[in-house]
């Protein structure tokens, strides 16, 4: 049986354990989080990262910054949604962390009544749920992809959507995880990932930590591998998934996508049901972020561009539907027509 | 008048003098070059790179090389031709090397009752004569693109096919100057091209220091960018073009070729006429050399991947000719079916 590669981030009863994933893969180092103001930063400067993961761990991180007003009746409820708003608000894309706070914020409406005290521990109870959940979501996940992944298939994929990503499995790895534990003897080619470089520095590391055959390649180098005959199928993570089923991810996703299909290669999009934001008709109304010029220019202790150099760096991209072959969810494979199964998924993740 | 950006290389009458590109953008250091192993170091350390300038510069080195050996009549041509050997070794795709080390070959070939030190002038007048060649063929294939880009123009380019890359304006570089010369307030867009960053480190900074509006971008970055309407043309440079058109330069332009088809944007390889290599019928016989994984690894002077992973890391890719809408040469604009236009190429560059 496989084991989770690495407690990415746990709750230590009144604060959040993290590893700090800014370090790796030199170090490994684990912060501790008490304040809302500490995991806002945390989610920004992403010592944690990926939606499933910064919306759980910004659940435990409101329960610990609760914790000092348990005993406040007054003034509880409004520290819980001015909170909430921040925490929300720490990074706009990721529709995990809206649904996440969100549902935080329902355990309280749903008990009006309830004193402080005892609601903060539901609201705890809420958080250790939600993280459980994931856990058991991501192995679905990557039991979706089971009868799509051949023996010794080359899986390509983009940043890290594994383990360090989410509470456990990861989503994106989780299909690679899956299929190593069925015995298939997978290699899988990561896109290194610029800026940040999440494909270099953790994706790799967790797949050699659990014993997957992982090779390191640059983002450009991504269409030559394929003309080379490695690469079988593209596994990607996703932040938000509009209706129709375009995806926004990291940036160099959809550049990937494009590859595939110039190679004829299936491009696969592993993601939660929560990923999927209904109230998004298409990918044209998701919000892109831009990121800060110096990411790319002084990412490694080393200027690498001229001072002062103007730099476009936008932090995701939107994959059209068109170029995604199917989704590997913990509702199963949704293949096309989305229609159907997307209204069924819309039926389930969105109740009464 | 627009100037040369910057003295890339030149001879110092008993050595050559080149700018350390390795330690660009930070510092801006000369190196002095007198034997043949120098030389061979600072083309495979790429403190000199592109294809145009190693062949000159390589030339350059080996006058250098030979000139303790100037009244040595017994051994003089011998070294000649061991010292050609080495430097066309140096770096094997890049066809320019064994084409300019060739011709000083020739010089010796069509002198064959020369004394050596004269040989040796003969040699050095060669040296010198490629050079200025290759400065009024750069601006030939700046000219040849000034029927295609428009006032305002976005100009996307891979690596560094620019002044760093030749004896002045560079190839896919020379065609943004001369716009920029003739008043069209184009806007340039640089990969960053990983593993060693040619477009961050050098194309954003030839661009500044000449006036060009550039912004830099990363490589998984370029999709996006095509799909946010910024991009109007792509121009690469070459350092190997087959008789079919298929052409070899460095890894991701492949990558890029796709996305601009995908995006309807049309791709350019800008590339002297000495670049296209008739010997070779197709893209499939290019050789393509891989690299030191610690390039990747190890790339910003702190590693970005755990110890010990795999890395795959092609130098070059080949795009096919299907991709390309044509080629700026110092021959004029070529374009399909480039049967008729290549054959008079061939003609000009292989006389009798």
């Amino acid at each position: 049986m496989w084991s989770v590669p690495i407690e990415t981030f746990s709750w230590q009863g009144d604060h959040v354990r993290m590893i700090d994933q800014t370090r790796l893969p030199g170090e490994r180092v684990e912060i501790e989080i008490r304040t809302v103001a500490e995991m806002v930063e945390a989610i920004q400067k992403l010592r944690i990262r990926g939606a499933p993961a910064i919306g759980i761990a910004a659940a435990m991180g409101l329960v610990a910054a609760l914790r000092p007003h348990r005993d406040d009746e007054d003034g509880f409820r409004s520290k819980l949604e001015e909170y909430g708003r921040a925490l929300a608000a720490a990074r706009p894309t990721a529709v995990n962390l809206s649904w996440a706070v969100g549902r935080m914020s329902d355990v309280a409406r749903h008990h009006p009544d309830m004193a402080a005290a005892a609601l903060w521990e539901r609201l705890e109870q809420e958080a250790l749920v939600i993280f459980e959940e994931d856990r058991r979501m991501c192995r679905r996940i990557g039991e979706s992809a089971r009868g799509v992944i051949r023996e010794k298939a080359g899986i390509l994929t983009h940043c890290n959507a594994g383990g360090l990503a989410t509470s456990g499995y990861g989503t994106a790895l989780a299909c690679a995880y899956v299929a190593q534990e069925d015995g298939k003897r997978i290699r899988v080619y990561a896109d290194e990932t610029r800026p940040l470089m999440q494909g270099s520095r953790l994706t790799t590391w967790e797949l050699m930590e659990s014993g997957v055959d992982v090779t390191l390649i640059c983002d450009d180098m991504t269409a030559a591998t394929m003309a080379k005959g490695e690469i079988d199928l593209v596994i990607v993570g996703a932040d938000r998934i509009a209706a129709n089923g375009d995806t926004a991810n990291k940036i160099g996703t959809y550049g990937v996508a494009i590859l595939a299909k110039e190679h004829g290669i299936p491009f696969y999009v592993a993601a939660p049901r929560t990923t999927f934001d209904f109230s998004l008709p298409d990918g044209s109304r998701i919000p892109i972020e831009e990121r800060d010029p110096a990411e790319v220019t002084h990412g490694f202790g080393a200027a690498t561009a001229p001072a002062g150099v103007k730099v476009y760096s936008p932090a995701f991209d939107v994959t059209p539907a068109r170029y995604i072959t199917g989704f590997f969810t913990d509702a199963g494979l949704l293949e096309p027509p989305y229609e159907t199964s997307l209204q069924v998924l819309r039926g389930e993740t969105q109740p009464d």
